[in-house]
């Protein structure tokens, strides 16, 4: 039997603690309480609407439906989609757009396009660990720099880079609504981090699969709109967490001079994304349904954000602190009484609750003090049964037992 | 602005004539005949069945064929396709397998586990670009060997391998039905392949998009079977060719010890396959659909190929020579009055007919008297008529024009 040649890259392609403790989690049986997933509550995903235009855009009128898609993005789709951003943050034009399997493929294209091995790439720390698991499999060297409740703290990374003692090729973040965390990077901190990147010769990768689930605040620009069209920041976008997951859609917005390379690097990674679902996507948002389903989406997280917030007030006020997110899916809890959150997985699930514990967000298996709860995907009654089965957990883990 | 810091594996993502030719091809308006791209005939995807399917698998009783899937592929269509496989040359088991976004995504999961930036890469000459660019996205260096009718002529590796200073890291091939050639490697050289494989220590990458579309001939085993469990050889098969290219469903078969790292690699690219299109390909597999769906596919495109060499006798006898394939898509035709194919290319859109230029199937650019024809997407009328149109574009290419 042969010994296999992988790849010195193979190292790179880790699983991470989420993928350990999502197959722990898929193998219980009894009743849990699952805060642990970044997906969209079931009943968030429109899957009577979709089940409708599928009879449509998929019916037997629609032969077309299941041939190769042109690599850039069926055209239906791309026409839908400037048109849906006109006016938001994230307005576009045709010539820097690129839909992609979901936001994974978007970070999967840049850091691809960007990294060579032994590159520096900048991640948050905590951060979404396939972002970064992306950037090792092409050997980047990661550089974690903290957050802070205004996201990543900007301030510091000069310090950082001299003492790396090199500039960052890339700088990965996801300003808005931050997984795990939950900030989101203030104005000044997105302008000076712009001014940095383009100081440093650097590409910014900014990840942002929930910046149209605001429910609290006021808009703070994206990336793009502060670097006012300067070609350094690849911007990644996902219909993943505002239709849904499994459809794989979502989009690039970059460089002009990019999308050559772009479509050239897609062809060789999935020759096109999958045409049934672009079509869905695409008949559901020329159908002006996103707007009023976006707004729902909004009041309901609004709702579950302050029905969990209200939990760990009650149940763990004494032993942990939180984040305040305005957005998106994600709070992220540190307990203050010395229990590690790796450690007290098992112990949770036993007691009926996932979490993600917080190693997981960082490749150097920081924040064993924390874990990452999504308020998204569970009503305020479960809510609030979750976390006192956490607290329990938690004193038992504190116990020792 | 910004000059963007392109990472140097980014001249490795390289367009390819193909792409050229074929956006060409888009902006033409006149009616052509199309021999280009290597897509099922429309009339081949049961496009009627699959929204029968889509009616109920996608309808709003299955809410949760929306969510994401498991990263290994969704536990239907793993059970159906197992099933489906059972007593032909690519049986295989549960621990083996891997659903992946169509063939493409699984030369991109081997390429990206076993090749190592310089790292030698055996592909066939002439190969399929999307491969061996996939390859060179990962800085592979390329060794072109022959082929000639019964495929790689795999007697000739050692000789370009001693050559070549070094062993090869990957052997790439498309062992049956070759794209662009159509021809099909004889078991004797499969036997061989994998001995040297073995000896070498380098991983077959086996490319097998049309295996099921034999219409001629006896059955050549698979490599993996010649191979018998041993760990080298990694299999891609997709359901592009036989179900429906815009799904992107496709699988790889591996060694079990494989399966953790391809799923790790596959989360950092895309998270997992489209679940809509796997519930769809699943059901069509569980009606039972699929063999006399391949029954008829195999009648026609026999029908369609001998179309096709009638039509190359008929018009083309006097100053060209084509293969013979007993399945699959594609001939390989060979001009012998010296004109140069990639500069024929807008002389027979011209005309009114598409094909691929030769050079576009080899990353140095070989085969300038050299065509590919895709016989299986145009009917034997349509076939004639863009034979004798290729034809007088030859002609007129011979006198300079």
């Amino acid at each position: 039997m042969s010994v296999l040649p992988l790849a010195a890259r193979a190292t790179g392609l880790v699983g991470s603690v989420i993928d350990s403790s999502t197959s722990l989690l898929a193998s219980q049986t009894h009743d849990i309480v699952r805060f642990a997933m970044g997906s969209p509550a079931a009943e968030a995903v429109p899957s009577a609407v979709l089940a409708e235009i599928a009879a449509t855009a998929l019916g037997a009128a629609a032969a077309d439906a299941y041939g190769y898609a042109a690599t850039e993005g069926d055209p239906p789709l791309r026409e839908a989609l400037l048109k849906v951003l006109e006016g938001t943050s994230d307005a576009t034009t045709a010539d820097r757009l690129m839909i992609t399997a979901g936001g994974m493929q978007g970070l999967d294209l840049g850091f691809k396009m960007f990294v060579d091995p032994g590159d520096l790439v900048i991640v948050e720390s905590p951060t979404y660990t396939n972002g970064s698991s992306t950037a090792l499999s092409y050997q980047a060297e990661l550089l974690e720099a903290p957050l802070d409740d205004d996201g990543l703290i900007v301030e510091q990374l000069p310090d950082l880079v001299a003492q790396a003692g090199r500039t960052p090729k890339v700088i990965y973040t996801i300003p808005t609504f931050q997984n795990p965390s939950g900030t989101t990077m203030s104005l000044r901190r997105r302008q000076l981090l712009v001014e940095l990147a383009n100081r440093w010769g650097s590409v910014i990768i900014d990840d942002d699969p929930y910046g149209l689930l605001r429910f609290e605040g006021g808009p703070v620009p994206s990336l793009r709109e502060v670097a006012a069209g300067d070609p350094l920041v690849f911007s990644v976008r996902t219909f993943s967490k505002i239709i849904a997951p499994g459809l794989r859609v979502g989009w690039v917005d970059a460089d002009p001079g990019l999308q050559q390379l772009m479509i050239n690097a897609k062809q060789a990674m999935d020759t096109c994304t999958n045409l049934p679902a672009q079509r869905l996507v695409a008949e559901f948002l020329g159908s002006g349904a996103l707007a009023g389903h976006l707004a729902g989406l909004r009041d309901e997280y609004r709702h579950r954000k302050h029905a969990m917030q209200q939990a760990l007030s009650d149940h763990l006020g004494d032993i942990a602190h939180w984040t305040d997110p305005q957005g998106g899916f994600f709070l992220w809890v540190t307990l203050t009484n010395g229990v590690d959150t790796q450690q007290l997985f098992e112990t949770a699930l036993a007691e009926g609750v996932a979490y993600i514990p917080g190693p997981a967000f960082s490749a150097s298996g920081r924040f064993h003090d924390a874990l990452r709860l999504c308020f998204a995907s569970t009503t305020p009654e479960r809510t609030d049964l979750g976390v006192r089965r956490l607290r329990r957990a938690i004193d038992r883990g504190a116990a020792g037992q």
